[in-house]
């Protein structure tokens, strides 16, 4: 017997966020939009999500003071990102409130081999791995998994930081100092045709909701666009909902999650990963969807019923990096485009300072 | 040769509101999308729009020096209602920020035999009327219109506030004495069959954008449910939005305006009044369009393109008065209700707390 489960949050409780970025930024709106009040925690001042709250805290994501007013204050938490240290949630719990996606989700997604373990565990192949913890490993993961194959650390990489390819073992050495010499996972290539994605919700009663796939091009190792509804048979489809439905009911998971998918081109599906938060590809539910991803993130980790996942657009999200922030003079005069700005002062080149969403008929 | 435009104000800049209420509300998120900062000014700590901007003056709306500092942190000053008193604008124009709509506007809107006059004048038609000084005039004007005839002051009032119907000479004192002795205007009635509703919008440069047409069902004086777009055929629709079109150009209008008209169900259109804001029966735009009425009115007064006013859904909206928010949790099961919660933490008897918006395909 599970014990009973929380009542709902009502219009006028407080949701706290963890991260005042543009992920925290459109949580709040769309939190602020179902009559909720919202308080930030971000070390950076009048940060684009404090802008757009009832409030902010202003100190570090580990500052255990910090933590104890935010847990007070807030009826429930959630984060912008998945690197949110164990002790801060656990801190957060404490303080009384309930904390969601919760501990083993962020867990399997802080550490990229418990990742790849816990997928390949509820049945989502993803490709062949070796953890290294130092260069033997990485030469005989080079001899098992044959090369090139991909160097990453274990935690804390994003957007194409902290990895590396290794072509051949005589490279092996300049790879694992490459990374810092830390805890590292070794990742065989796929030979994969295109990376699609799958956003996909999972409420505090179990319910799941699934929005269509999106189809996504990076550059740099950044997204850069991704098309949604993707192109895609009705298998492959059905698949990728099955292994987001597999990963949200292994995890007990409450909350929105990005699953990122290497499509083989042969009916094969890789996980390539999952961030238990939402996601850059997901942001063109915002103009596709009736409920958006940041919508749906809140109704899940309030108690609310999932909203619905039918796309009424095609969408092609793009993303504006840097100084293309000041095409927005000539975005803003096109009728197809849906600008999305976060509120950056600066334009540091490659930072994400705003989406477009360009919708069309479907 | 007319001044030449000042540039439109860039994403960074920061735009004030007159007024923190819901209206206020919706505007700063639309604002905030587009990359803008918001500043309220509002007498009541922690108003509803103040709670998601950036921040909030609390004073009068008539305090010199609150009007000042919002003046000089706003590069824009907007309002969320129509009764800012004319010296407040001229104070916010003497500090540098741009004011729309106009003091002309205002003035036109906050006086009903004004509001008329100027309606005619740009072959808007309107119901007969007659301006009320005094008993005599009541009289005259009873006389003149016949009998029922509407009572009203000629400021200050709204939802069915400040107004009473006459039904023959001996209740012309009674009613004379309800409305305070105030400066009235004696409408007769129109035998109408049904209010409409036109939102439109103009920008620095007078391009005209207009949304399709709204039907609107009042209870008690206050508007309860609004249809859009309407049923109505192509003749009435093209002059409603000539209306409109006369009305913002006589103005020299910048912003969104709402246009109450009256069916005759004869063809003819009269037009009842006119709110120079966005208004509670374009709410239908958040959920049936793409480029809604909030964010059509900061992109006109931030001078920018206006968006297009397409509709992609026939919508019904809701307004949820006082303690009818309480429904929010039957209303969030619902896969085509939207829920649009204006964070007030009293649901005081009719007063407006949320208003959701049914979607249905077109």
């Amino acid at each position: 017997m599970s014990a009973p489960l929380p009542p709902a949050l009502a219009p006028g409780a407080t949701i706290g966020i963890l991260g005042g970025g543009q992920l925290g930024r459109m949580l709040s709106q769309a939190a602020s939009r179902l009559g909720f009040n919202v308080v930030i925690l971000d070390p950076e001042e009048n940060s684009p999500a404090g802008r757009v709250s009832q409030g902010q805290i202003v100190a570090a994501y580990d500052n255990p003071t910090a933590l104890g007013v935010l847990g007070q204050t807030s009826q429930a938490v959630t984060f912008e990102f998945e690197n949110v240290p164990a002790s801060s949630v656990a801190k957060l719990a404490e303080s009384g409130a309930l904390v969601a996606p919760g501990p083993r989700a962020l867990a399997v997604a802080q550490d990229r081999v418990e990742e790849k373990t816990f997928l390949n565990g509820v049945g989502a192949t993803t490709v062949d791995f070796v953890p290294v913890d130092g260069l033997d490993d990485l030469l005989a993961g080079l001899e098992r998994l044959g090369t090139p194959a991909l160097l990453k650390t274990r935690r804390d990489g994003y957007d194409g930081k902290g990895q590396v390819w290794v072509r051949s073992a005589r490279e092996a050495a300049d790879a694992w100092n490459a990374i810092g010499e830390r805890p590292a996972i070794l990742e065989a290539r796929a030979a994969f045709t295109r990376e699609l994605s799958v956003i996909a919700a999972r409420g505090r009663d179990g319910q799941i909701a699934v929005y269509p796939l999106g189809e996504n091009i990076h550059k740099g190792g950044v997204l850069k666009t991704t098309l949604a509804p993707a192109a895609v048979d009705a298998k492959t489809e059905k698949r990728a909902k099955a292994i987001a439905k597999a990963i949200l009911n292994g995890l007990d998971y409450v909350g929105v999650l990005g699953v990122e998918l290497f499509d083989l081109g042969d009916g094969r599906l890789l996980v390539n990963e999952i961030a238990p938060r939402v996601h850059n590809t997901g942001h063109w539910t915002q103009d596709g969807c009736v409920c958006d991803q940041f919508e749906q993130h809140i109704r899940a980790i309030a108690g609310w019923p999932l909203g619905p996942t039918t796309a009424h657009f095609r969408v092609e999200m793009t993303n504006l990096l840097g100084d293309e922030v000041d095409q927005w003079t000539r975005l803003a005069a096109k009728p197809d485009m849906r600008l999305h700005l976060y509120g950056k002062a600066e334009a540091r080149p490659g930072r994400k300072m705003a989406h477009v969403n360009r919708v069309k008929a479907l």
